[in-house]
Parts: C-alpha cells; sequence; structure tokens
C-alpha cells in the first residue's frame, strides 16, 4: 500500500452453493457489511461437508459472493459464513484490500 | 512471495452499473494497461452515490472488471476510476498479486 | 491475518481460452488441490501468445478458474498453468489467502 489514502479492508470470499445464497446475503446484511456482489452460476469441485477427509469431487451449481467491509466486520461474516458452510458444501477465505473511500466500506 | 522469479503487481478490482463497462474499459486502455477481464451480470448491493450516508441498498446489472497492472498504471487506473463512480454506483478496490511473467502486465 | 485460527494459502487465479478449461482443471487436479471454482464465459483483452511485444487486443471467451491452495500444491499449479498458457491466451497470478479451516485446502 503505497497510497496514504488508501483504507486497508477485509474482502471476503465465499464460494457456495447456489440454494444458500439468501442466507449469506441475509447474514451479510445483518453484520453489517454496507455492499456484497453475487457471481451467479460459478461451477467447481470441492469437498463436500466437513468431516470426510477422503471427499469424492462433487458438481453442484454454485455462487460466488465477495464482501468488502473493515477487518471487524468482515472477521464475523467469515466466521457466520464458515458455520453456514457446515450445512452446505462451499469455502470461505478472506484477504487483505485497499480502497480510497473509507466511508464506503 | 516464496519465489524469486515472481514479480509483485497490482490487481485493481472494480465493481460498476453495467452501463459504464465501455467507459471503464477505455480508462483501462488509456492509462496503458496490457489486458482486463470483464465479469459480465454480477449483481449485488451497496451503496449508490457518494454523499449519501444512510444509502437504501439498491440492485441493478453490475459488472465486475479485474485489470493486473504494474503499481504505477494500476494507481493511475484505480484513481480514474473512482471518479468515474462519482456518476455511477460502483466500488473500487486494489490488492497485491504476484505474476511469473513481467512482460505480460 | 489477525485471528491466530487464520491458516494462510495460495489462490491462483487463471484466466483462460474456454477451450483450455478442460485440461487446465485436470492439471489442477492431478497437483492436488482438493477443489476449484470456475467462472464461465468471462470477456476480456490481453495480449495473446508469449513473444509479441505490440500485441493487438484480442477479443475470446474465456473462463476464471479459482484455485485454493498449500502454497506447495499452488506454486506447482500456477508454473504448470503458465507452461499451458504458451499453447492459449491467457494470464495467471496468484495471491495470499486466509482460511479458517486448513483441512479443506
Amino acid at each position: 500500500m503505497t497510497d496514504p489514502a488508501m483504507h486497508r479492508k477485509l474482502k471476503i470470499e465465499i464460494v457456495v452453493d447456489a440454494a444458500a445464497i439468501d442466507a449469506m446475503t441475509a447474514l451479510i446484511e445483518r453484520n453489517g457489511a454496507k455492499g456484497y456482489t453475487v457471481v451467479p452460476d460459478v461451477s467447481g469441485k470441492g469437498i463436500r461437508g466437513v468431516r470426510t477427509g477422503h471427499d469424492p469431487f462433487s458438481d453442484a451449481p454454485n455462487a460466488m459472493i465477495i464482501v468488502v467491509a473493515s477487518h471487524a466486520v468482515g472477521e464475523r461474516i467469515m466466521r457466520e459464513a464458515l458455520a453456514l458452510l457446515e450445512s452446505y458444501a462451499g469455502v470461505v477465505y478472506s484477504s487483505e484490500v485497499n480502497v480510497l473511500r473509507d466511508e464506503h466500506f
């Protein structure tokens, strides 16, 4: 981050069953994020469920949901999203991003 | 970045009204980026406009545009994209990525 | 990464000709990644091929493939993806992400 006008935020990316989009976006809004983006109709393979160690790959309609928020809000979303994903296939990961308009996130 | 063959670049992600795609990609090319990716037909909610503090969430067809470029080019694109977004709903954020083929970015 | 429960992983993002999706996902699975996401039907412009220095921009149906994996697996995928991209238009870049469930990646 070379620019002093930048503000550091947390980006949360969630790949989830299309069936869980509404539950996930409700969770995101409830936790105070000011916005999110949904990329519908992504496909993919991944482990399904939490406890199986040698999972078969599965194919299902998924969506990717992207949220950029303060670290406090983003970390709450990440933990709650993970809890929701116990019931659905999916993954969640976070990374650092920089924004110029602090008040928009 | 564990690999000395890696080159660090700036990734700019822009979520914008579909109506602004052409203006945004023209801006990206004019600033010297060697490429970009457009993910059409994403949806989302976010604050609209700059001055409203307690914005209603809005639904509109959006696109996500992704650019990976040198830091100098990327920072110019980020600032100009933000200026363009004064006229459109949207967000822009940047992050660090690593590439192997320096000359492609 | 403020949370000690987080595990650091490598995210590899590949933008490639739609014609190369199967070859790319086979490469990803063969290298031991536990999952990946495909965003179909992205568009874009970029340099085509490796040796042309002042490339015309090209338009072609592309896909974006996203993999989150251990650094060892991710770096192998990145190098092999790059070799495959010698035959196709495309770009590949990596970045750091944080996950909570280490065993899922």
